[in-house]
């Protein structure tokens, strides 16, 4: 029944401070150990590899050949054709003329090209950034009373959006993006959607008079103050071409094999728009279109950088913001395509690629760029093996800038509007709150905060809220750990919770008791009353002298870490156990709370032989001072 | 060597939302279960317990009697002896007129006595809260200039400290005061100890300008600035007076039993102070004196607190930072010593008879009190059995107000300066700072930041930018959880750390990892990368196709929880898993993981039959399949 030899616990010296130190960092900033394959290699090699490392063009390039080719042309020309409705689209929720929509979608791609490490993604502008954007530096300059301000502006925030994930990038900061929660965006994203809609009702409606604000009451409020503006034509349009555009994706949804429907559908609207308009001569007919378009490719715009500090806070905080935002999208779906194909990317290197693209892009006329989910959707169903399908779409957009631009002048805003609302309803991803209020109550909240925060309030407000809920959450979890009270399983050597299996009993005389999670300040008070609560409640079950608690094991397994007020906690916790006559056993310590515990010296406080490695081995030891007690007991 | 029979894990039916949740919040708010005794009792003994749990003094006054009072009394007029000094040193500290200090050690001694629960803290003021108390409202409005309108801030800001406590402790928010580490507030007392003792240089040197800051350079620079008002008289009888203190502290330490000589030892440079300024005429040799003290007992103040709106966020301010304070150096302080006599207090009972205490204080003329180190010490000292001592030591302080205060006007402010000086020396602990060096670099760079940024830039600062990086740190807990690689410890069934335990080894094709800490979305992502990584470390070691990992075994044991984001996690990493060709199970889950892990249908994704209770049952399970897989490979 007794495991024959007792195994002994690893008192060996505490690791020294730059070892242990340089254990966390490396764990901390280099969980994936990138430069773990060249550790081994020649020094002329290992420079290759480096270059590869920073720059993956130069690891697919060499090995690329015209049969790949084949796939990323027919990919890039797929995803060029809906890039083109986007960039307009995308460019007038970001209250800046539409030609720099397209301008946006010319550089940055050739960019990602070089830096990204997905082979899946595609680069475009974004919905939810582009609204955040024309809100947040829209509160410190008008678009319709100075548009060339506002423009600069614009510039400006996707610079600093480019500098900040180009930072994050080389300090290995992909931790910020983690604590962006699963339930954070898909409430986010929800409520983004469900803002852009309703700011597509001025654009279906025909509106001229809108209003600023984002947020539900205040947008419904506009729509129906304006009553007299509304357009029955323009409805019916917009009504039309949006049940088009539904139906396609109910298609791709039944039959994924005609998704490309559905991927050229916009641009299939934005052309039947274009002629219909031309000849019906909409705008007659309350009918509202772009207006010019000029040819030409992207003209410098570095000189329009405007650090003036008056705008600066509004800058950096709107370049911040959307920067985070358009990462934790663009790494969560270049995720996802690669785990489809079982392929890795690296959340670093797209950092890094992302900022590279704002920072040039910030020069070149293009405003804030991330790999949008319903372009990189396309891309992968269209079959792209490389990030050579964003170089065929540069070059469609080059040639669509020097000689089609012009000719989607007559492009009908309520075309736009409804290739807007389209793509937005299916962001709202309903079966997935249902499924978290289901699973769990917390992350549920946590997903309405954003949700709400963002539809009620505005976009930042609810980011931040949902993101203060999470951290509260994941503070709570740190100052509440579980404990439990293990029982041993008959005709085996596993302790186990009670709780959870019945059919565990108790040990006679020892309590037996599991700590999860590190011990430390925000903790360290719980667990000393959640212990001495545990003792207080065996030894009220039977008042009877004999059923008296003699021993307390502390399973240390799942503690991780432990800190300076968890240590004193543990001192002050054995003084109240001596006073009360009951020996303290620790059992499994972790390396590192061992280490912490020696140099602390409470391995010499309680003397090494309370330290076991077994629960098993503590018990047998138990009970054999418990026998020696008891026979001391009844000798007299 | 196999365990004879397979130990099942319990899939039983998830709990309830509200059980889960109604668990959940007792462990919260009630970890030390104080209602669990009155469960099992009949109604009246229930409305009794009851009452005697919210207000303690019915709960030891029944068995009160002379033998207990006896000591009591001795204790009460020890600690009398050095809150007359004390009282009006801290009042000067705070800038207001000293018979205010007076005042505060009147009153809130019996409120406390009727609600308090520990048996040995004296009340009182408290040098870091007067301090800081006249740093923040001394920045609203100036004791110089305006002491009508300073001196009702401070009333306000106390009422509001009062409120916050007994809002905090009915809410049972204790949690709050868990999140003061013990490295901060070692920090926060040495920083704070160190700028009073400066602040002292003023009295000391008889200075008559000085500066409102309290920083290290700026209170040096005023200092070496009005060097003409040094005066060597007043300097020559501080010196003289901190000697004897210091002399007394150290006679205590080597000799415990003296420790009365230096508890009366503060009254005695008082008397012998005003003894000497009476009869040397110290005013006009450059040694100032306290000035008038009315006799009389506290006038009410409640018509005196000020709501005005432009105060409002300074005196609010005020309230909470310092009622955070006062609270977290009470309850420590209570708790230290109820733990050296085996007895406990309740935190949150604690709170509110602080509340009480400053709301009724705010409206009699008291300024801020808790229980501060130094008087409890001497009471604990002093023999003191209940809180009666609080009850003699008011009494006595009333007597002191109604016929001696007018003696005290002769106090000479360098003996009140040598006063606090001395006590504020005991406060750096220079020891547990190198101990905390030794220990955990981390905890030393939080108990630092709290102690240069009190001494350099401002108390609340300090303690802010200490607390703000003791929480980075707990995210960081939870960010990058510890994981490690286990192996079999020979001739057992014992699976431990390889890197902690060398001389255990792995099975072959199948890697046991275990993690710790709850699973969310804060680390998912490193969770991923890590396993992955030890996946790849695994294969990179040997390159022969025979050792290749077919199995990974993940040991729950110390995962207390898991959210949205760490399912999906799961699901993923399965996804990835499966690409390679590499079997996941699941070793021992806890109840709260297997019922989030069921409702999410993860247990049906992988199978209920690759969740096991031991690490052995899965290998033994592993080695099957394994074996079988090498004969058909081996076959053709």
């Amino acid at each position: 029944m007794a495991s024959p030899s007792r195994q002994a616990v690893n008192f060996a010296a505490p690791r020294g401070f730059a070892t242990a130190f340089k254990a966390d960092c490396k764990e901390t900033f280099f969980p994936d150990d990138p430069f773990h394959e060249m550790k081994h290699e020649k020094p002329l090699n290992k420079l290759k590899k480096t270059i590869q490392y920073f720059i993956p063009l130069f690891e697919w390039l060499p090995n690329y050949n015209l049969r790949l080719f084949r796939y990323d042309l027919l990919a890039g020309i797929t995803i060029t054709s809906l890039a083109i409705p986007q960039g307009i689209s995308y460019a007038k929720l970001a209250n800046i003329p539409p030609i720099y929509g397209l301008y946006s979608s010319f550089i940055p791609p050739f960019v990602y090209s070089i830096f990204g490490s997905s082979k899946h993604l595609a680069v475009g502008t974004v919905a939810a950034c582009s609204l955040l954007l024309s809100e947040t530096v829209g509160a410190k300059a008008s678009p319709q009373d100075d548009p060339t301000l506002y423009l600069h502006l614009i510039f400006t925030a996707t610079f600093f959006t480019g500098i900040f994930q180009t930072a994050l990038g080389f300090l290995r900061l992909g931790i910020l993006v983690d604590f962006l929660s699963h339930s954070t965006i898909t409430g986010f994203m929800g409520g983004t959607a469900i803002i852009i809609c309703l700011q597509q009702l001025k654009g279906m409606l025909g509106l001229i008079h809108f209003t600023t604000h984002t947020d539900v009451v205040s947008v419904l409020g506009a729509v129906f103050r304006h009553r007299n503006e509304w357009r029955w034509e323009s409805a019916v349009v917009g009504i039309i071409f949006l049940a088009f555009l539904q139906f396609t994706r109910y298609l791709r949804q039944k039959r994924p094999k005609l998704f490309w429907v559905s991927a050229i559908a916009p641009m299939v609207v934005v052309v039947v728009g274009c002629i219909f308009a031309f000849f019906a001569h909409a705008e007659k007919h309350g009918i509202q279109i772009v207006g010019e378009l000029k040819k030409g490719l992207n003209p410098p715009s570095i000189q329009y950088l405007n650090f003036d500090p008056q705008y600066l806070p509004v800058t950096v905080r709107a370049g911040l913001i959307t920067g985070l935002i358009a990462m934790a999208e663009g790494i969560a779906i270049g995720r996802s395509f690669a785990i489809m194909k079982s392929e890795q990317t690296d959340g670093n290197k797209e950092m890094i690629a992302f900022g590279f693209m704002n920072i040039i892009g910030s020069f070149t006329s293009c405003y804030l760029t991330t790999g949008p989910f319903s372009k990189t959707a396309v891309n992968f169903n269209a079959g792209c093996r490389t990030a050579m399908s964003n170089v065929v779409m540069g070059f469609c957009m080059m040639l669509t800038l020097l000689f089609l631009a012009p000719l989607f002048r007559y492009t009908p805003l309520v075309a736009l509007s409804a290739i807007i609302m389209s793509a937005m309803l299916g962001l709202i991803n309903y079966d997935e709150m249902i499924h978290l209020f289901k699973v769990d109550k917390f992350d549920f909240v946590i997903c309405m905060a954003a949700f709400l925060g963002v539809s009620f309030i505005s976009m930042d407000v609810g980011l931040m809220l949902s993101v203060g809920l999470a951290l509260l959450r994941a503070l709570l979890y740190v100052a509440r750990p579980a404990a439990c009270k293990l029982g041993k399983i008959p005709n085996s050597s596993l302790y186990r919770d009670t709780e959870q299996y019945p059919g565990s009993t108790p040990i006679q005389g020892v309590l037996v008791l599991q700590l999860g999670s590190p011990i430390y300040f925000a903790n360290s008070t719980y667990i000393r009353e959640r212990v001495l609560r545990y003792i207080k409640e065996e030894q009220g079950v039977s008042d009877s002298k004999t059923d008296i608690i003699e021993h307390l094991l502390l399973d240390l397994s799942g503690v991780s870490s432990i800190d300076m007020t968890g240590i004193e906690t543990f001192l002050e916790l054995r003084r109240i156990l001596d006073s009360k006559g009951i020996k303290l056993s620790i059992v499994n310590p972790r390396i590192e709370v061992l280490e912490k515990l020696t140099l602390a010296k409470f391995t010499d406080a309680i003397g090494k032989e309370s330290f076991f490695l077994s629960i098993e081995d503590a018990v047998q030891n138990c009970r054999f001072s418990l026998h020696s007690s008891k026979t001391t007991m009844e000798e007299p």
